[in-house]
């Protein structure tokens, strides 16, 4: 038998192939002091500059093949590369210390790293692994070592690695790289994230891959369920190519559904539509199937620049995401930002607990100049599809009816300008807010839709930040209690014949899908990816036997008990 | 007509009495420099010596006077004295600079002002002004100055004054001084707090009453309606003699029901528990007619020192607590630290979210050598009177059974160790989270009694952190999502025969007494102070009438229309 690992299924499908292990280039630093510190200093921005053009290239590559929200990460690592605190820091060392550029770089990044370790959080730790990533990169370039060969690889490989940086994963060539597995990581790191958009079957977080295993060793990575088998038996090999064989199957079955209706088997029609963060996500929008845009957040439009975006650029955005859907209905969602998302250049005050602070409608009612300008765009689009406006995290009706009214205010001065607006546009709200989802009923009489947003509604409803590694256990989407808000919001929106959807993680999760038909959502908003899986869940599973399920949830004390009662009936979740 | 100013109705009551105009004294720092910084660090000590006696002194009475949680701000002032931090950058500054102890104090306090105000939360400015507070005491001896004269006041006297330290109102002699009126400040700063439990009527936030008012002229404080009146006429001083006289004859009144029962119009019986935060605060809870104590935070007992406290010591403060009550509820709460409230010497990690994180019962289930030993005290206490214990941030069911297996356990460990246990206990839990006020119905299955803890439930239901103010707006204890929670909780409690409290600051509001009475609430728990007033407000309105207004107010829209409702059938708030 090959020797078996267990991690964690970080992106589904089976992969077999032979083992590339994949070892960081030595980036020891020789030298120490110099007697040319304005030398060393000019090395130092040769190598940004260099490291610059490198990035600005992945970036436009990631942009056109996983779309923008994935070419973020690039986005930040430039902005490090252009940080005067950090270049400044290390030119001062040089020139202060009289050291190397690559002795002083290290030394600069490694404080920072040290320093954003520190702050316990998770997105502060990830600042500190792009620090760490973009440094390398320009020691790499100080060092004069080659960049690493993963984009070189021309072979059916599975690479096993450590870990895999943004910049790793981003030379992945998904034509060859079968799959990956990686001693760190969870289901939310750079790496798992980037392998699920490739749609390359991973495993993560098997502590040990990399002391088992050396170039050209045959493996298999079982991205279903998480296990990594180093130098397989004849017998698993056949056994594993069946399961692969299977997988491919489906996913050619899938592929069949993209031009097809959701329909369940009992033949209701629910909505499957797809969460974008910019236009270049379209692409794979369209590809799998989604019946609409559930969900266009329009943070992007707003962030990794230096000011405010202006009415025609979001104006632009809008009408190319609504033409391009064709009549599908596109919800876009006005900026939320705040809590763990910044925008430098509005200098909001730090907060002492930013996920209850002041954020999205908050600081949007307050910053009118903001607010007005994105609904004016939002309007103006409106003509050129079926485009529909969200307000997020609306906490009592006062907001609600502040937000229309500048809306209303704005379409009238737009018609007074001789601008076309539509009438048909729908107005509504994220359900994101305890206290919404609890006062749906009175929330249902004034807006035209509903979207639950899973995310921050569970981490409000078990008051734990789902951020925080400490608490993390309580970021429970089958609580009973979430069960029961959904349902008390899905009830609210049909008594007024009003329609409800999801836009969190939960409504793409498989576990999940069940109780959400049964709960009565009309519509599930999920990456674009996940569309075609949940379609054929859909197909195989009946309304009217969902419905009394959901009820039986309900009744449940804890949401492990939730969950089994859904896997006993329809059986364990499979991607 | 006399001179009339708004401002914040601080502490209720009349006051009408000459004016006392309060002014710091001057502490221009008049020398700079020294050729003997060694015993300018010499002076310094002494200062702080003398600063230091005073404090324990002044923390002794506040702490007879007014209980163990108002004087927990000395703690914190003489916390600030033995800050290494501090003193050694005095020191430092002196030595280095070669300037005067006052000098150098002045000037390290104002930076370290500084970086507290800038902090943008109401918990971290209110150590900018401990810090400057505590500071200025220092100076005084420093430059030889004597104390303020306010605890020298021998005649009936309204102090007008910018604003009132703690140190300030802690020398306040309340037979005669009978109100006062500052400049700035709201209904929670301190002086205002501190008003209340002197039961001295106050208005805070003026502006500019010191820019009005001269030594020894007549004024009014209103602090019913949050009027001042400077140099009132004949009629106004007899209107306002006559509304004193009523007020009077209104606590006399109140007085009266300190021995009895609470008892709506309709003979239905609501206990009025009190609030406390140490044995100390036992003698206003019996004066005041409590029936119980609805919420004992033993916090305390954890603060302000350098370890745990044993469990010998949470023992005696139990019993005594207990014993006092004579047989009548005592909820003891188990330990809620994290959140805003720290334990230096449990190094607990800083958190980005920190209402959202790792707190209360989370700590408690990881750190169970902490909770244990606060267990074991608690059933040792419990066969000297009614002890009833209650676990706070309860989210899910797992946490709940969690918490009573380690109860059970610790209950048998005792008996096998020959120490007796009451068998009567009940186990309750806050429900301030709201998961748990959604999924009552399973909650009330496996504990004896809930209680509701607004303070958190509130700020968890809208999202919004309740000390910053950016978003303070949002905390609304009417709004009708806060009310159908309550009443969620209250109806899964009955329908399984349990008893359900309410201890959070809405228990006691004027307003929401007569819904919380609707809603079905079987106790309220407030401040002492708070208990008469209630008990006469409970004696004037029918349970049959509170019902229906109950049911009414939630199906309103938004706060202020719940607020409306119930003021247009009992009045306004006279509080």
């Amino acid at each position: 038998m090959g020797d078996l690992l267990n991690g964690i299924a970080a992106s589904t499908g089976v992969a077999i192939a032979k083992a590339f292990v994949y070892k960081e280039p030595d980036l020891t630093i020789k030298e120490k002091t110099t007697n040319h510190p304005s030398e060393e200093c000019a090395h130092l921005d040769k190598a940004l500059d260099k490291a610059r053009g490198e990035l600005a290239h992945i970036q436009e590559k990631t942009r056109q093949e996983l779309g923008e929200e994935k070419a973020e990460i690039f986005a930040a690592h430039l902005l490090v590369l252009s940080d005067p605190e950090f270049v400044e820091a290390t030119k001062s060392k040089i020139e202060t210390d009289r050291v190397t550029a690559a002795y002083a770089l290290d030394n600069v990044a490694a404080m920072f790293v040290a320093m954003f370790e520190n702050m316990d959080n998770d997105y502060m730790r990830e600042r500190a692994s792009d620090i760490r990533d973009v440094s390398r990169r320009v020691l790499r370039h100080l060092l004069g070592i080659d960049m690493s060969s993963l984009a070189d690889i021309r072979e059916d490989t599975v690479i096993i690695a450590h870990d895999l940086t943004p910049s790793d994963t981003a030379q992945l060539n998904p034509a060859v790289i079968k799959g990956f597995a990686t001693n760190i990581g969870g289901r939310t790191s750079h790496s798992a994230i980037m392998s699920r958009s490739l749609e390359i079957p991973a495993v993560v977080g098997t502590k040990m891959i990399t002391d088992k295993v050396e170039n050209g060793m045959m493996i298999i990575v079982d991205g279903v369920s998480g296990v990594v088998i180093v130098d397989p038996t004849e017998e698993e090999l056949t056994l594993y190519r069946e399961k692969q064989a299977d997988f491919q199957k489906q996913k050619a079955e899938w592929a069949k559904l993209a031009t097809k209706k959701t329909m369940t088997q009992d033949h209701h029609h629910i909505e499957l539509a797809a969460n974008i963060g910019t236009p270049k996500d379209l692409e794979g929008v369209l590809q799998n199937g989604a019946e609409g845009i559930g969900l266009y957040r329009t943070e992007f439009l707003y962030m990794d620049r230096s000011e405010l975006p202006s009415e025609e650029e979001q104006f632009a955005a809008y009408k190319e995401v609504v033409e391009r859907m064709e009549g599908k209905p596109v919800v876009i969602r006005t900026l939320d930002i705040g809590g763990d998302k910044e925008l430098s250049y509005l200098n909001l005050p730090e907060e002492l607990n930013p996920f209850l602070g002041f954020r999205a409608i908050r600081l949007c009612l307050e910053r009118e100049d903001i607010f007005r300008t994105q609904l004016r765009a939002l309007l103006r689009a409106s003509v050129f599809g079926n485009l529909k406006v969200m307000f997020p995290m609306i906490a009592t009706l006062e907001e609600l009816r502040a937000a229309k009214h500048l809306l209303e205010d704005e379409k009238a001065r737009l018609t007074s300008e001789g601008i076309d607006t539509s009438d048909e546009m729908e107005v509504g709200i994220m359900v994101e807010i305890p206290s919404t989802a609890v006062a749906a009923e009175q929330f249902a009489q004034e807006v035209d839709f509903f979207s639950i947003g899973t995310n921050d509604l569970i981490q409000y409803t078990l008051a734990a930040d789902r951020m925080n590694e400490r608490v993390a256990y309580l970021y429970q989407p089958y609580h009973p209690a979430v069960l029961r808000l959904v349902q008390m919001v899905a009830e609210a929106a049909h008594k007024h014949g009003k329609w409800v959807g999801m836009c969190g993680e939960m409504a793409g999760d498989e576990t999940a899908i069940p109780l959400l038909l049964g709960l009565g959502l009309d519509e599930l908003s999920m990456s674009a990816t996940s569309i075609l899986p949940a379609r054929s869940q859909l197909a195989s599973i009946k309304r009217s036997e969902a419905v009394p399920l959901a009820l039986e949830a309900l009744r449940k004390g804890i949401a492990e008990e939730v969950k089994q009662l859904v896997q006993a009936k329809y059986g364990q979740a499979t991607r």
